[in-house]
């Protein structure tokens, strides 16, 4: 029997290829990296959360062996639940990895759904056809890893998200040894983190924060409050040592900040002293200058801590003029109007505040165009696929392989849903399979779409108009007068008399002329004269409605 | 008679203060500074325009006696009809900012409703109770002007928007020596840019960007296509330049950007080889390397000329392989989304696409924080008033003037509508007045408020549903089943029996248990029925209106 054909295909990623979800096939062994979640952008109205598009796999489900994850981040465990449900395949991790995705599942109710498997730097496994392993990268968490997955066509390298931190906060730095040994084991496909193709150089260590918080320490005469990512366990581990250094003692804000702190420590991931945390509760009446609050809230989201001590609606926490405030973050794009009127409020409010734009209090979890080229460098891959970044970023990453040395030709620039396709003669794209995302809106998953959110767009814009004309239907005279309910038009209270009007015009469009012949004249001329007369009023189209009573 | 109380109240902007407009006052007159527009953000549901709340100003309009205007951008005369309308007063500004407001009443049938004066620079002119005196400073639009304003009080020196460019691409550098001089006079009041008040250094020279365009141009191979602002005419002055340079010809694409370059021709500030432009209509019969096309759409507006081109919809260019597109300009916050998705599909569409994060195509009008040192060091002010920057920007600039030595109870960091009072004792933080902004949507003008945009909002989120209910009046039992409009809440053609069962569920409540006693008890019971049947059944909470026709 001669080979199978090895398929490769990313499949989740709002923009981003093969961010969120990647699928690896060959024979009847199908195996998926990461199951990740991604966040709606602002013209995807009222959808909440946004999961890959896993919906090639579902007449393969039996194929499929199992899920490996690089790193605990939601957008590569957040869709763990919804995929999970419909391909039940166990879970492999590293330690921290499957502590969170455990949390995960136990808040769905799936705590013993499937089963979850930790695996171990630099120990291979084997999931069907395929021998799997993990090696150590850097990012902005801890236990993030990439994987080595050897397949009877060859060596494939997944880099899960990195950057190169020689002097990282916990643990140590990437696994370069093990790189440059898959390079000379021979890699055949080398698939690689993007997202920061654009930026020459290399990412700092995220060690330098540090210094930035030394300087924000050492001059503080307040209160310290720092808002970062829950998820950022080495940020809150610098955080904890300036608080020691400083004598200040330290509390928590913010409920995923709150879970992801105790997961992080009982798993041996943050190293706290003892007697340094206190209940946020008595931060109150402690001096100013003897603590610091670690809170979530970095994104400006309302309902997150900081919003709320920028708002003035925080319960325990009132910003008073003397704190100091750092949002230690980057403002993901989408984001900035939030993060900046948050950041005004905090002045607004007295507060020193510091961030990215003014002090180096973040760095980047992503390899910047050096580290990309140490690590093309590192495993001499024979074919490139740029993934987990826009298609912008993937371009800038290919172009660095070119310059590097790779033929064009090997370098495979594609979208969600393509396949490369391997075989004996080499690699190239084959077909293109479903793959991108689904939207979960409240309970439901996939079942809205471009059309309602289409509808929500034009609400959105000009509100809505829903007007029931009871008439008779005998001759389709009206019967009363026609009834309006508006919303998001106009202001009511003050437009009580335009709105008359609005629905005299209704009537009397009913009324004009030769009578209507039937029920949808009726609607046509309701609509039409209403439509024309809020455009002549007020210069809105509002969606129009009619409901025709017949009696 | 004693002195009277010098007053200035920033009146537009916002989250930017002062931005748009500002008003001085001393004894009977009144002269306004600048008449601007904002752009709605993201979460001003359906606003189509902001422009500044001069409500203030309605009780005192025969005290106004002016506008001045300090240069010709939207942000900056973009209000003069909605002012005009109210308050017709002559507009007074330098050539292009005459021309360009001519354009703008002339659209609005305005034409002819006030006089419009030039002013030359350094030729002072009295109105009212000020001498007004216009001096040379650069900004990314020609013909920027700086203002100092003596009052019976003391001189006020305005920045307008600024930077200090020494190689700017028309004209000369900003006028240092009238500065110093009015330094020398003796300056009471600064009121200065802090658009880039959280960045180090100097803003590069408008020259440096052509140097990143010669790379560009000596190295691309088809057509090239530049999205900047169309009122960047100095941007214009380089890629014309460029053009002639490389053997290229120039089209123009988009509206705005075909107007502005006619009428700063016209006015002579925008130097083009005749011979040099060609029509839109004839560039797909030329060859690739014989064309330059300047267009609007460098923030991405969907509508623009390059968003059509990048989503395949522009009638006369269509983006190929081989095609270079630079954007040349800075993504305004709150437009990062779509931008990006421009660019993605501009690479999707093979093209090379060159922008802000890949190569200085772009550079400030604003100065950063060594040039506002300098102003502050030329103009000595007794007193400083950041203007022109969200609070955050403010207080970085305060701090900037603090560090130079200013006291800083000398330094008003103040909000719209805060009226700063200066009589022969001193300057000091006064009353509030209303300041601030009122929406434009449609053809109304503050018609609009928090209420709407909360409906709108909530719309766009859950959509609504509309049930109307015909009952007797007689016992309030229903007459015939409840019927439902809804819209943006699900998607119909799938969702036809969930919407039935909704509207049996309504009927049901009506009749459930005792009769309702009243038209108001049908209406809860209907709302009531049907928040809960698609909170349960969706997870969505969508608005929910109930007619009730009595029969």
């Amino acid at each position: 029997m001669g080979k199978q054909k090895l398929r490769i295909i990313p499949l989740g990623g709002l923009g981003e290829v093969g961010k969120n979800m990647l699928a690896v096939e060959y024979g009847s062994d199908i195996l998926i990296i990461d199951a990740g979640v991604m966040f709606p952008e602002n013209d995807m109205w009222g959808v909440d959360l946004v999961i890959p598009d896993f919906g090639y796999l579902l007449d393969k489900k039996e194929r499929v062996r199992a899920i490996v994850l690089t790193h605990g981040h939601e957008d590569h465990i957040g869709a763990l639940p919804y995929v999970l449900r419909q391909i039940p395949v166990p879970v492999y991790g590293t330690r921290l990895t499957i502590g969170l995705a455990k949390v995960k599942l136990r808040e769905e109710g799936m705590a013993d759904a499937v089963p979850l498997h930790e695996m171990a730097l630099r120990q291979p496994f084997h999931i069907g056809a395929f021998e799997v392993e993990c090696f150590r990268m850097n990012h902005s968490i801890p236990d993030d890893v990439g994987l080595a997955i050897r397949t009877p066509l060859g060596l494939l390298v997944h880099s899960g998200d990195f950057k190169f931190d020689h002097t990282p906060i916990e643990g140590k730095g990437a696994d370069l040894a093990r790189l440059a040994q898959l390079g000379g084991e021979g890699v055949l496909l080398l698939m690689a983190d993007s997202t920061n193709a654009e930026r020459p150089g290399f990412t700092p260590s995220e060690r330098v924060v540090e210094q930035a918080f030394d300087q924000v320490f050492s001059r503080a005469k307040g209160r310290i409050i720092v808002a970062t990512f829950a998820s950022l366990i080495s940020r809150v581990q610098q955080l904890v040592n300036c608080a020691e250094r400083y004598g200040r003692r330290l509390a928590f804000a913010g409920r995923s900040m709150v879970d992801n702190v105790k997961i992080a420590q009982e798993l041996g991931y943050l190293t706290i002293p003892e007697g340094l945390v206190v209940d946020l509760g008595v931060v109150k009446h402690m001096k100013p200058d003897q603590i610091v609050i670690i809170a979530t809230g970095s994104q400006g989201e309302p309902t997150s801590a900081l919003a709320r001590m920028a708002a003035g609606t925080h319960k325990q926490v009132q910003i008073v003029p003397g704190d100091t405030v750092i949002l230690s973050s980057h403002v993901i794009p989408g984001n900035e109007e939030m993060v900046g009127r948050t950041i005004n409020r905090l002045f607004q409010r007295g507060a020193e505040v510091v961030y990215e734009a003014v002090a180096q209090v973040h760095v980047s979890g992503h390899a910047s165009q050096e580290e990309q080229k140490l690590l093309l460098s590192l495993t001499k891959p024979k074919y490139f696929m740029p993934i987990h970044g826009e298609l912008r970023h993937l371009h800038h990453h290919a172009r660095t392989a070119i310059d590097l040395g790779m033929p064009p030709e090997n370098v495979f620039v594609v979208e969600n849903g393509y396949v490369i396709e391997v075989d004996e003669k080499g690699a190239r794209v084959g077909e293109r399979v479903p793959g991108g995302w689904v939207f979960v809106d409240g309970s439901g998953v996939g079942d809205i779409g471009p059309a309602v959110l289409r509808d929500r767009e034009a609400l959105s814009r000009d509100g809505f108009v829903v007007a029931v004309a009871t008439v008779k239907r005998d001759g389709w005279t009206l019967q009363r007068p026609v009834e309006l309910v508006t919303r998001g038009v106009v202001y009511l209270p003050e437009a009580q008399e335009l709105v008359q009007r609005a629905a005299a015009a209704a009537g009397e469009a009913i009324g004009a002329g030769s009578p209507p012949k039937d029920e949808v004249e009726v609607r046509d001329r309701v609509r039409r004269a209403l439509g024309r007369f809020f455009q002549e009023e007020v210069g809105r189209n509002p969606m129009i409605e009619v409901v025709v009573i017949g009696v």
